[in-house]
């Protein structure tokens, strides 16, 4: 399933995202978060359906509001966001200032080969969504020990982990110190960016990292694990929290 | 390889979309094309390199100049893109427009099996990014009778059409009628859409459709064919095309 999602920031149209419908307040919180809008759940007054003029909920609209003073709010929105932007990293102002934002993750947890070896598997076996369809992504997140802790599918690999991040963010979780992201797809420069905002000092992939995902990680302090299928797996970032 | 591209047209910010370096000028024909800014090669003046201030032409920053009168380009730009879009189908003012704007494609052409069968394997001899990295997306263009005419490789999917497009674009191959387009990954609707923006009557997937872009390519006249592994597909759409 695809359908857009119309995310409003009180009333107003911020963006529109392709993705797979449900976990859709999740998906808005981690978005707003993991994008440098909102710095926490406090932020987050309220996600609401707007109603048509039917009086029903719209299946894919939602509005938000925000504790966010107006001033500040338009200075992120500055930073971020700029005029008729598109795809991919959508208009940020620089690739420098996602860097800028990014605080170094300082966390001394270790994982073990052999946890990382388990964590396809865990995974695969919670992908409800790709065991009938073969076509959905997932991000999922495990603590130290390879003990799965929640997983989120969407057709999209940002909105997929951009609702693992809102999920955390609901339940007070911020920031992920001693957690590990796997994501099902390969790892882009605005997964890792997502991911080291959200604090997570590992972040593992089933395939291929790209050039700037792992330069990012390298700055960001994140771990990066990258073609992890079975026992096997390349450590291109910070190998010291995976000990054998 | 992935590196940030912003597109400037006439010297002001448009977008900035992560790409493979490589085929810069195709990705950015293809991209104004498939997303309704330009109707045709001949509305494209000039694609060049912004010079930074030591005088080098920058890697990372193309200007468009563009044959469009300011006030239809204005109305493009408000149909296609609204203020701080972001990911996915960029602040487009909704999916009608672009159900819209896509003429249903009336290709009488066949496809066969036995050709559809083969796509896969021409495909994988030509990803020669893929062969290194294990990393990077494909789309190709074959004719009806299985020959690979083209094949462009990028970090993202998108980019993967928009260069394949404007490849076309710039030959003067547009529309591609009597042509397959195939894409390495999943098909959502904005593959497709580009796709059938490019006039190719039948497009193919390794792997799964998403329900829109199954939905937009039965609106479109488009053959949609998902899960093509060696001799096995599935047919969603329009299978007339499609014989034994």
């Amino acid at each position: 399933m695809e359908e857009p999602l119309e995310i409003r920031l009180a009333g107003r149209r911020f963006t529109i995202t392709m993705r797979t419908p449900g976990h859709d307040e999740e998906l808005v919180a981690g978005f707003l978060f993991a994008e440098g809008f909102v710095s926490g759940a406090r932020e987050i007054d309220e996600i609401r359906r707007v109603r048509g003029t039917d009086g029903k909920p719209e299946a894919n609209i939602v509005d938000v509001l925000l504790r966010v003073p107006v001033e500040m709010l338009r200075e992120r929105l500055q930073r971020n966001f700029t005029m008729n932007s598109s795809c991919g990293l959508c208009g940020k102002t620089s690739i420098e200032s996602i860097r800028r934002r990014i605080a170094p993750i300082d966390c001394q947890g270790r994982v073990s080969a052999a946890t990382l070896a388990g964590l396809g598997a865990a995974m695969n076996s919670e992908q409800a969504l790709f065991a009938q369809t073969g076509g959905v992504h997932a991000a999922a997140l495990f603590d130290l020990s390879g003990s799965l802790r929640a997983l989120r599918e969407d057709v999209g690999r940002h909105n997929a982990v951009d609702k693992l991040v809102g999920w955390a963010m609901s339940g007070n979780l911020l920031p992920l110190a001693d957690s590990i992201v796997m994501a099902s797809g390969r790892l882009s420069f605005e997964i890792v960016q997502k991911v080291a905002a959200a604090g997570a000092p590992i972040i593992a992939a089933v395939s291929a990292p790209s050039s700037l995902a792992v330069e990012l990680a390298d700055e960001a302090g994140v771990t990066l694990i990258g073609f992890l299928r079975n026992t096997a797996f390349n450590v291109y970032t910070h190998p010291e929290r995976v000990v054998a």
